[in-house]
């Protein structure tokens, strides 16, 4: 038997300390145990890793930004230096495709996410520096000074990854030491990420501590971790039951935890539209829903389409297609136990399964995508249960009677990260369109119209987050630089503090041109000069 | 018996439905009661208003800001036209001083918080657009969609009034309904306050619904409200105990909860400082901390000072003031049982009482003011117990060995909203004061130099928050526009939406000027144009 893999805790990789246990990843498409050991972490660990982490917060706060900037710069390099290494593990342990998916889409994604995080850290536009002279009142958003621990999920290894994903960028740009708890189903590929990271940290000469990695958690470890006032934040991404356990534990002892949870998406496939491009649109959709297996947080798994000629015509042309398609690999056994009991949970509310019964489900963790549809009487009957998410290459009909129905299905709809409409091109569904997006803003993070939900562009402007119970507070987003940040940022206010004790973003000169509002406009300009 | 004050529920004044109890407010110079009766509600009532409100929520988000604007200035209008009765309410109910307190500071502070409010909600300062062109997305804080619950404190009948205070006037700002309980220690301001804003409400054309004002609710009966999916984020200031509970109902639903709990807001005095002004510092620290019989959040409840020559006599100074002062009248009986309660903790865990026991307490809820102090050594070797809250004029002189042991009294606090550092005119402390600011940035939320923590601008630079347990997140403030109305904020992203679907201040076309950051840069200028 091999020994375990190391940890990285307390600035260096280390044996595992009274491990809790231990685990071997799967190939998914086999189900066949591979690659080393990993130590599960034992309540030991985790209190050497939370004291390291500790001791380095005050000075990564202290640190130059530019510094920081240097690290998440360079860890890019490396992570893409190392592509082919990276892309292999990721697809032996997830079995998502190495191209274009891993190779071609996550691994840029990554580093470019690093390198907008660096951007937004050089810059300082995380900050939000506000000046009020006539009240001797400076602010701005700065360190927690204390750790953040993430939570990585199972559907992005590299672009969520707990230790260089969108929450470990974020968390490390605003200065505060990352505890990350990888995903266990991608131990391999989250080590030979953190070993990019532990070297490019020590050649930017920040505190070795401030990156640490465990590889798995006992539940009851994890709710003791982030149930301590010495987390300055959690981040976690993953499944609704335990992201709510964990929240729980957070709240208690006050620590600000930020989940993104679960979501169906719902799109509205307006008639003008399906009517124009039907054929075009069911390809659209069963695309964006069998991407990746299905396992995205912005899988389109409810449409809305009307109980038209077009609609009908939509439905078949999709059910086609999911009939067609082959059995599809997810994550792991949980996933797909998971999936048919949430499928199984959908047809027992009263949908049906229109396509997808037949394929085969073979080797390793393999499901059928599955089509399943329900009226919209039926759906507004039992709104509750027929929103339930089946994470995987699933998505439910709801054949709406009329504009009407169509409108009170949007009002249905619990907290959710997006909602879609498709309109005609020429003009036919605006006003229908018009009535529908107010519905659907209070109740979704991104609102969109004539794409898929698939695609969530790193962007100041992107909201990935959205109301209860889709993500844990509504006013963050867990994707685009700045915005994702100052998640991890505490209210600084400075009253009548002397400009020489100030942090250099709020002092009179501004040499690095950071964007502060003075006295309520925007400059890059001096304090007193024009702006 | 009089009759039962109406409640503001549902867009007008209405007898209490099913009231679970009822209750006068005391005069609390004399303890007795005063007033007519009010009714405590129950769960229907709450059912009523809650209900109310949501179905306000949508008219309010999709109101132009302009009559929401007008709304709160005509409101400010209408305070400041009804000086004379609501200072004598509130000074009745509250036995604060009429002059300069009540009139003179906090009324027109009230009213100067509504018309900034109004313009912010004019400019739209709060809601921070994004654009970026590249990506096809738009962003901004927006709505909550969904009623927010103000719970106001005891200790601010005007400026933290549950249906005039900032709270209130933040969470109107971002047009979202408010259902206010107000305090049940000043009912008849809160119902003068109510009247006023009922009348300007309907003046500006917005739902009646959109302002609502319970005057008690029995503790069940509030948990069982902020634990309403339905409600779209709580706002508490209060005592801690009461707020945890509500903050643990409020999670548990996943409702977002602001709250402003307690703080002791340590003060250091360097030695250069007392050696250069002890006699006037005494005099400064005394005023502040006796304020308002020292009901204020931002009472200084600690104040570090050497053992030194100078310490010595600042201490003796403070002292002789606290022996002189007469008694202060308390809002309550529990706030004066509370507060001896808190004293007894005090002293239980090693501090002295060195001033103030002399005073007779007297009629009503009066209490004598009372200076205690512990060394150092101690202060390390109990901290969590001697930096318990005495909400009232008391305070505890922290008598620190050296500048070594002054350092690690600043690491052993909890979260506090305000950490002040005086120092010497001549630059002296400098040093020390450089040394002490980094230590206790993470600690609070605004930093003050040379200044008590007693004043609370209404800047935007203001932070009135803190890290947990001074309020509930640390990256929000609860004083200050527009900060403060982005607690009552979601963040809405708009994916390829068209420009004519977009909200006005997203669109192309920025007529209003409204401040929106462009592809990085902070403009007022259409899209296309220069910045």
């Amino acid at each position: 038997m091999d020994a375990l893999q190391q940890v990285l805790v307390a600035g260096g990789w280390h044996d595992a300390v009274a491990p809790a246990g231990r685990f071997r990843a799967r190939d998914p498409a086999t189900g066949e145990e591979i690659g080393p050991w990993f130590p599960v972490s034992g309540a030991e660990e985790v209190e050497a890793a939370v004291m390291a982490a500790e001791a380095a917060a005050p000075e990564l706060a202290a640190a130059d930004p530019v510094r920081v900037a240097a690290f998440l710069d360079a860890y890019a390099d490396g992570i893409e230096a190392a592509a082919d290494e990276l892309v292999a593990l990721a697809h032996a342990e997830t079995a998502l495709a190495a191209s274009p998916r891993l190779r071609d889409v996550e691994l840029p994604r990554t580093s470019g996410q690093l390198r907008q995080a660096a951007r937004a850290a050089r810059e300082a536009s995380w900050t939000h520096p506000v000046i009020d002279t006539a009240a001797g009142l400076r602010s701005a958003y700065g360190p927690l000074g204390r750790p953040v621990v993430v939570f990585g999920p199972n559907n992005f290894p590299f672009a969520f990854n707990a230790v260089a994903g969108s929450d470990f960028a974020s968390a490390i740009a605003a200065r505060n030491p990352v505890l990350a708890k990888a995903h266990p189903l991608h131990p391999a590929t989250s080590r030979a990420l953190a070993r990019i990271a532990h070297a490019a940290l020590r050649g930017a000469g920040l505190p070795a501590a401030a990156v640490q990695m465990l590889y798995h958690l006992e539940p009851a470890t994890g709710l003791a971790l982030v149930g301590r006032r010495a987390i300055g934040a959690v981040a976690f991404t993953g499944s609704r039951a335990g992201g709510l356990r964990l929240k729980a534990a957070a709240d208690a002892a006050g620590v600000p935890f930020y989940a993104e949870l679960s979501s169906v998406n719902p799109v509205f496939l307006l008639d003008g539209a399906l009517a124009e491009r039907g054929e075009a649109l069911a390809q659209e959709f069963f695309a964006s829903c069998t991407m990746g297996s299905g396992q995205f947080c912005t899988n389109p798994g409810l449409v809305v389409v009307p109980r038209s000629a077009a609609g009908d015509a939509f439905a078949a042309a999709a059910a086609a297609r999911f009939d067609a398609a082959p059995a599809q690999v997810l994550f792991s056994e949980d996933g797909r136990r998971q999936l048919h009991a949430a499928v199984d949970a959908l047809l027992q509310a009263g949908a049906q399964r229109v396509a997808g019964a037949a394929a085969p489900e073979g080797d390793g963790f393999r499901v059928a995508p599955a089509l399943l549809s329900a009226d919209g009487e039926a759906f507004l009957a039992d709104a509750a249960r027929l929103q339930g998410e089946a994470f995987g290459p699933v998505s439910l009909l709801v054949r709406s009677a009329d504009a009407a129905q169509a409108r009170a299905i949007a009002q249905a709809f619990e907290g959710n990260l997006t909602a879609t409409v498709y309109r005609a091109a020429d003009g036919g569904d605006d006003a229908e369109a018009a009535a529908l997006l107010p519905l659907l803003r209070p109740r979704v993070g991104r609102l969109i119209v004539d794409r898929m939900p698939t695609g969530v562009a790193v962007s100041p402007a992107m909201n990935h987050g959205g109301p209860f119970p889709a993500a844990s507070h509504p006013g963050f987003t867990a994707v685009g630089m700045p915005g994702a940040i100052r998640r991890f940022a505490a209210l600084h206010s400075y009253d009548h503090v002397p400009d020489a004790l100030l942090p250099p973003l709020l002092r009179d000169r501004n040499p690095g041109g950071v964007w502060r509002q003075v006295d309520g406009r925007w400059t890059v300009a001096d304090l007193g000069e024009g702006g």
